[in-house]
């Protein structure tokens, strides 16, 4: 199913938040498109009406990275493309950039098609990532492919998981190289591999097993070191960069580096990493901690304040929640060895009422900051703004209508996640959606989630962003001579 | 004269480009107000029609730091509002920020008054800062009505000029927290007066008499120690801060610290000094070099990587120019003696062009960057966007129709502000305005400068700005609480 | 009673350790002064022979920061200086550094004849930093006079205590300038005065009046500010710098920006600031809570690994106490206004056993490092080494002799210090003096304190230690050229 | 030949400067030892006297980094053992710690013996780091044997020259917990091999063949990146770590941030890179250009500064040469391909003349400081001190009677290197050895150089420095420990 000329939608009496504006305005949707913005706007005959008295009207949440039924160490994430999708618009969320991962040796083009596949269930729009674990002419091909003519700008590369989907060196830099000239962002995990891999050995032959090892095993230096390398191979080639799930003052500090030489480095903070410190993987009932076994891993809590300050200084730029369920009998796998419990946590449902909580009503960040970290960067960094990350003609009805006075404990008893764990559990916030609008429909009012199976569509993503553009020219402008030695 | 509802213009071919998006578009105004942005807009009958085929229309630049006929040192900057802002319409620039300087003891709201009576000639959109020079009650009940019925929002401290204007840790501490309490933004000049004092006396001493000393009185150092200072009473005040022509590495770097512990410091950057460089000063002719005193000074040529890094990672936010003329005959005053030199230099009339130019054009810059950083950023930060800073449905309709391609040499010959000197004289640059509007009326069109003497408003500007309103909610919930001993 | 030629020891059977080498050596003493350092040295007719088997042979610690006897907010400390020089002596300090300071408007060669008056009772040698308050000619004269005639080579600064002993930035420039000619060290207590008299203010309107608001009148960028100005004042001038306690991580990076561009800045840090945290300002008694008062305050835990790690990376270099006790009765003055409780605590006695246990046998400082930052480089810096701070022959015979195996407890119950409260109670260390001698007589033996009031002497030290001396060079190499307009 | 007992020596008239003190002393030296040092000591029959009047008396320099008849790039570098440790005889250098190093998959005891049969010939004592290239268990069991057996305490790792020598992070981590455990210094060359490589190709195919690309192959963000990637993996490891030849801002403020973290990180400058810029590469000459290729290369100008004040900081703590000269027609064998120029250049002859005239006469650096850059600090940190690096009885009579007064112009035509061309031409310098001592030999005498071939001895350097010792502690004390989950 997905949004036809006839779905018409007047959101009405609210106040309009922008990246960068405030104001009272009604929205008016049609056809799944924005047709107007303005104050007091008249319904149509037979329009749905929606109620935003005393709310805010934003702009749909874009996770821009989530691992929906991922395949990974040995079992698949538990959301599927559909109930991940549909937990997300429960909380605001109305788009996600997923992740292609092929293995090592697959055919690009082969897993990208499969992903496709998978994710044709899903209830909101969404894109992919893909992430190149491997290198040959064939990768190199299917790039061009991929960013020509099936709208991916962007190529992810994990600098951890040693043996299974790590980039060397020389495969970040074939795969940065092709992305510039692709005009395609790169993307990393950063996380020192080797490093990993090191400790998590000498952690076990210390007889160190449990889910306490796990931070042990992945120190921030491991991060900020390898967010350090991913930015300075970046910078020596000329292309833009984009650090998924920075966690840590050493990358945050790694990324300003970058970005005060006057490169275009960009950072997505987890809501986790926000909000959770370390000390989960201590508590004594191993499903909790195994629970939070995700890497990065969450962090001692003098990180959190950091990484907000990384938001509020535009040091990181995106909000995402990596979102990757594993239930408890999943996480079981690693009862006696850590390394072996399937990494991932959930969170696509309640990334935007935590932010809101913690950013917004605690003064950290402005509404029109909200939007900027919780969609319009995402949008702009990806090249997919204004039709998504802002409320404005011409761009998809993907809205989320903002009771800044509604509350809610979050549990995993009450959300929508298929996870049987909810790393907020019992947090209570002040801010949630009272309407989430996908491509004009609503999906969700009031507590009524009315996701639609296959409502969700591929968003194709042009290559050379803006600023990527920009990072072209400055190239030329600094382009070596030789010297005549004739 | 003011703009009248009967001035139609509709500016048609062109691109348009704000903050965050580039897109085809025409742009009707109508009585001052920009009425309708899309594509292929019909001109109502008797329109006035710009043809901006290949160009970009962007919002007109507004440069935040100008001082138009300044009484300073002993006499009064040469260009008036008029000619000031006119130089400005042919550049590019619609309004300008000029500044309210008491004398100490003065009263500020009398200061305040003979200001707008000199501005009512100006020929574009203006506002004032109002500089706080000295601290008593009614220094404190003034700044409550400037802010209240005034529209002011911004006050300006000197941390140099000792002897004259310059404040001391106390007045700043008074006026950054009466500031916090109207929802006023303080702004500082920093450099450290004492220590320029001591480093004037020290080279008079040594012979050293020439506008080569000046910049040796004036080290980076100086600089970045006051904005330092001033970053961190405002941060432990709670209040932002704006940084006035920031011209150094050391202080970006406070900026860039001040930003990081998740404090909302703002920083500005003069054409000048992203441009010009201190070996001006070691010139054999006195008049070139003491054209160029001005203070901060020209800085060595390291600085300038650094300051443009600021604009492209969002630590510095706006630019301006300082603009504040003074003529050889002036100038002479200081010809045995360097601190007598009176200080300053012109630009309002080239900013937008050589931002163009070794921005944009360059790549250093985006597009939508340079309107951030030309106007947008300014407008936000000074509490008047989105009536100024964009292109859009209700904003002002001061628009520039830039065209990429047209190019000049810039001169004090052909420039149009009234000086006898121009920094960036011989710099060859492309990238022009073709047409600029104020208010919707054509005030240059293809080299015809058609000022108007008084045409321009002043503009209020309310105080509680989005992120001061953070910063408000921040410090409550960050307020301390007591230890019970009873 | 001083050291007469007849007193003769001979430390047998230990090792030596010195800021640069560890070796197996006896050490001979005659006259106040070591005359051999050797293995196997005979032990002449009639010596005094200490067993030093399984020990430690160092120097003497110097603490640089002591105040005995100090007449300060409306009290007295409580140690004076025999019993303050004593209680060091049997902790293995036997040298101090105490502070002459006038009141503003006193003359300083008044109030240094005061304190030397004072100090003639002292158990243990010492010297004077004088403070300089306030400014005019005498102050000028009376600084020359205090160099050249009265070994006094370094000048303190307050830059906190508004309305008493605080000086502004015209103080600050002219005495450093003063310091410069005269190869004096100036030396800051770096907190920004004004803003810890508005935040004072404004706690106590907000009714926070309990030692708990404390550290809240004085944040750390209170301190950081401080440290920063104070380095770059330096810096332009080109005059050395030392800063007392460094409490916190923005002062510790405000010295490593300075010495990273080349100057010479130097950092104490007191055992207490290692050690204690601010959790103390918040304990239900008022009396614990107040014997913590003292500016800079302890800070928030994460500042204490920061402060090592300056130890460690050499961008501080002395470690000190800033004894300063004043007992509850004292304290009490301040117990409905916290601003009035006396500000100090002690630990002249506790310095190097904590230091040694915390650093030393946790890995943090090798021994040699101990010797560094609790003697040598205060001696270097301060310019009396190598007659202080080694173990060579031609030193002074101030040693200690450190068993590494012995514990305690400490505690105010048993310390000999005059004081009722110590800020380390409880804590156990391992690495204990075993014997302190003083000029070569034991002063301090298996628990036995032998100090013998009157027995220090005053140590002259001279100006232009080296390091000044290459800054001075410096200043020439970079002296300035003018330009011939002839 | 080696010192006899018979061989004695008085310098008379001296000033001692160490890296702690300065004063008037003679030293008697007998059997290549140290046996006196104090004032007005008498000359024993027979006796050599060296009158050493208006003189400073230092410990010979320790060049810790030297590449003596190393083959490499298809040639041999031009100053064998013999003549290379000769011309540091002649410089003020009496001893030099190269490198083994052996091809990959070569067995490592049989490089180390091979570098030990071509050392016999040199002059002056030396040792040697041994490179780490390839990693399996014959490795692994090598370095133990080379620590325990052959006084081998630091392994050098090539983090550059792929295909080569270059290790990747698996190396990197072997050999680093390798050293650990063995009480070893690792060593890097921070570069990252994989850009280096992939620019070489990218400029190869634009054209750009000379040596002006060799710069642009190698920028300081290659250096930095690796420097920071060494630091943090040892960090984690828990080992120190030594830096070999910085070069650039980044990657000294890599070692900064080490070292603020409070690890245990040394870094090594060149002479080379603190006073010659990267414009040489542009020379029109292609023997001149090419002269100066070495790897890291020259910098641009603003990175000297920097560089000078890691030094006053104590961010670096050796000065080197990285010794290896090449001759023209050597070089020649790149003319077409920069890439296959032979990297190295020379300087060990030269390093204490440079580094006294722009460092001590220029007040950079204290007199005390240059003994601890030049000899001091390479002799602690590679653990031969006091044997080496001071003036002590005991010690090596390795000395170097240094005239301040004495100048002169360095040349190629003059020089004693084996080489045809020397990076310092025509500098002129004031401050040169008068009388070179190598165990208590003349070795150099008023312009004479007497130096023997064979008269050096290998210099056994024991594992676990105190540093070292200090670091293994700390690892104890922080050991996590698990969770008791029943």
């Amino acid at each position: 199913m997905t949004a036809t000329p006839t779905a018409r939608t007047l959101i009405w009496g609210g106040t309009v938040v922008t990246a960068d504006q405030t104001f009272r305005a009604d929205v008016y949707a049609e056809g799944g498109v924005i047709r107007a913005v303005g104050p007091d706007l008249e319904a149509p005959t037979g329009v749905t009406v929606v109620d935003a008295g005393g709310c805010y009207v934003m702009p749909g949440g874009i996770d821009p990275h989530t691992h929906m039924q991922l395949p990974f160490m040995g079992t698949v994430a538990s959301d599927d493309f559909y109930s991940g999708t549909a937990a997300g618009l429960a909380g605001g969320t109305t788009m996600i950039i997923d992740f292609v991962i092929p293995n090592p040796k697959q055919n690009v083009m082969e897993a990208y098609r499969t992903w496709r596949g998978w994710a044709e269930k899903a209830a909101a729009d969404y894109s992919f990532h893909v992430a190149i674990t491997w290198w040959d002419e064939s990768v190199h091909a299917d790039m061009g492919t991929l960013v020509r003519d099936h709208g991916v700008n962007s190529f992810k590369h994990f600098m951890a998981y040693k043996n299974a989907i790590m980039c060397d060196d020389e495969v970040l830099v074939n795969s940065f190289s092709r992305a510039l000239e692709l005009g395609a962002m790169p993307t990393v995990h950063a996380e020192n591999g080797e490093l990993v891999f090191q400790l998590q050995k000498q952690l076990l032959a210390q007889g160190l097993t449990g889910p306490e090892a796990h931070p042990l095993s992945r120190p921030t230096a491991v991060e900020g070191e390898a967010a350090n390398r991913a930015i300075q191979i970046a910078k020596v080639l000329g292309v833009p960069l984009y650090i998924v799930h920075v966690s840590c003052r050493e990358a945050l500090e790694a990324i300003a580096r970058g970005r005060m030489d006057g490169h275009r480095v960009y950072g997505e903070v987890l809501a986790g990493h926000l909000l959770v410190d370390d000390s989960v993987y201590r508590h004594p009932d191993f499903d909790v901690a195994a629970a939070h076994v995700m890497s990065p891993p969450f962090r001692p809590k003098e990180h959190q304040a950091a990484l907000w300050h990384g938001l509020q200084s535009g040091t990181l730029h995106t909000t995402a929640t990596d979102h990757c369920c594993f239930c408890a009998p999943q996480k079981a796998a690693g009862r006696n060895d850590f390394s072996r419990i399937p990494n991932g946590t959930g969170g696509v449902e309640d990334r935007m009422a935590v932010l809101w909580h913690h950013g917004v009503n605690s003064g950290r960040l402005t509404m029109n900051e909200f939007v900027k970290v919780t969609s319009a960067n995402a949008a702009q960094i990806f090249n997919i703004y204004p039709r998504k990350g802002t409320v404005a003609v011409g761009a998809d009805a993907d809205l989320v209508v903002w009771d800044p006075a509604a509350t809610k404990t979050i549990s995993a008893r009450t959300h929508h996640q298929n996870a049987d764990y909810n790393i907020f559990e019992g947090m209570e916030v002040r801010g949630l959606p009272r309407v989430t609008l996908t491509a004009g429909q609503i999906a969700w009012q009031d507590g009524d989630l009315r996701a639609v199976r296959g409502a969700g569509r591929y968003v194709n993503r042009p290559a050379f962003a803006p600023g990527f553009d920009a990072a072209a020219k400055r190239r030329e402008a600094l382009r070596p001579e030789g010297v005549d030695r004739g």
